[in-house]
């Protein structure tokens, strides 16, 4: 069995990267690390066949069989004190185990030609990690981010993604010009649009285009769309949540796969 | 033009109650009263017939003509001092105008036939903001809260709804045999069910059902559902989000009608 360290300082330079990851949103990309909080995140990347560089369990947890086992998933193992895990925590209960994954490398290139979905700016953590959720679930293979969104690997989005971000092809910070490059048909959503989503024909594969949540997609990106659709909303004109409205085009675009 | 009152203490009662009712989710039930936080709050309100009872506006909100216009829509005027608003306040970024209500009655019934939907004792308040805005936008008229769930009307939830609370018929704090009462079909969605969502004709109007979070719905409900149906989900057995699974299970049934 490998022989776990013992942190038992909040100077720590593990410590230190810890805490900055789980505060800033956007740490990650300094750091080149990605902290996965919690026994569901850990499990998910194993469920995946990622491979975590270290493991980071509280000292409690470490006499515990199932916590063990799991930290024992990664190559090296930390011990430390259960205040310092508390510390280092972005959530309201800490948990006991944590993963440190390395970060994906930038400037990846998106895939050409699989399901896809683009998010212009999106702010909300929570949607953000709600949509890869939904995409994950509905057939998507990619979600690119043009610049200026929530962080994909931030903590409040990775909760939010329940794992989802393991099975993804994710690219961030991209341009509009960029988006040439996946050559599928993009279509996007628009109250104004003359026609309802359930009366078209969709494209398959195509990129499924979301905006900023108050301002929606940038003109320059709607121009680029193909298509510009309106879901049906029998009930007035309300407007929907961005992740509501991403989950119902996932949903028709794999119902009329399915059909 | 009415004259307002002026409050500069932060010992005012009417500062204590927008206080709590800004940082207790279940004050109003206590208090009687609900707190509209923002422009868009209140407008959503009027455009729906609402009447505030009493507006509550900053002192530099007061002196320009749009704030202004807004608050003298209420019977009573408040002008409170800017840093007292920002006390009351549940946003990062305080409002500079707020509405206070009647809270709903209590004991209020259901409706009988109609499109409905039934939440289980959900616990995210942004879930169930969310969900109320979906049943808003696709044609649903009243969502009920079994007891135990994220309080309707505290200030997340209100945020989260973007004003769809005020189309809506809310009630909260029911026991499963209530719903008897409303006499539609309930409908729920399992990962196990053999039929999925977009094979079945569905009821119209129907109950859609939705469950905890962690938990999904309490077995002594599943069991009076006339239906189960999941979910197509062709990237894997990834879950949803309770609220994306709202908007998709809303979404279809009201494709369906328009079909």
């Amino acid at each position: 069995m490998k022989e776990p360290r013992h942190i038992t300082s909040r100077n720590h330079p593990l410590v230190k990267d810890l805490r900055r990851l789980a505060q800033e949103p956007g740490a990650y990309r300094k750091l080149g690390l990605v902290w996965l909080e919690g026994d569901h995140l850990c499990r998910a990347l194993l469920a995946r066949g990622g491979v975590p560089l270290q493991s980071v369990v509280g000292a409690s947890a470490w006499l515990q069989p199932g916590p063990r086992e799991l930290a024992l998933a990664a190559a090296e193992v930390t011990v430390i004190d259960d205040a310092l895990l508390g510390e280092v925590s972005s959530l309201e209960s800490p948990a006991n185990i944590g993963f440190l994954i390395a970060a994906p490398e930038r400037g990846r290139a998106p895939l050409q030609g699989v399901p896809t979905v683009v998010l212009d700016r999106l702010q909300d953590p929570g949607n953000v990690g709600t949509i890869l959720r939904s995409a994950g679930a509905l057939g998507v293979r990619q979600v690119l981010a043009l610049k200026g969104g929530a962080a994909f690997w931030s903590p409040k989005v990775l909760r939010a993604g329940m794992g989802a971000h393991f099975g993804l092809h994710l690219v961030e910070g991209l341009i509009v010009s960029e988006l040439d490059a996946i050559e599928v048909p993009l279509i996007a959503t628009s109250s104004h649009a003359a026609d309802a989503l359930h009366e078209r024909r969709l494209p398959t594969p195509c990129a499924w285009v979301f905006g900023h949540e108050g301002q929606g997609v940038a003109p320059a990106l709607m121009e680029r769309c193909q298509l510009t659709l309106r879901i049906p909303q029998p009930g007035g004109e309300e407007s929907l949540n961005v992740a509501a409205a991403t989950a119902i085009c996932l949903y028709e675009s794999a119902r009329q796969r399915l059909v």
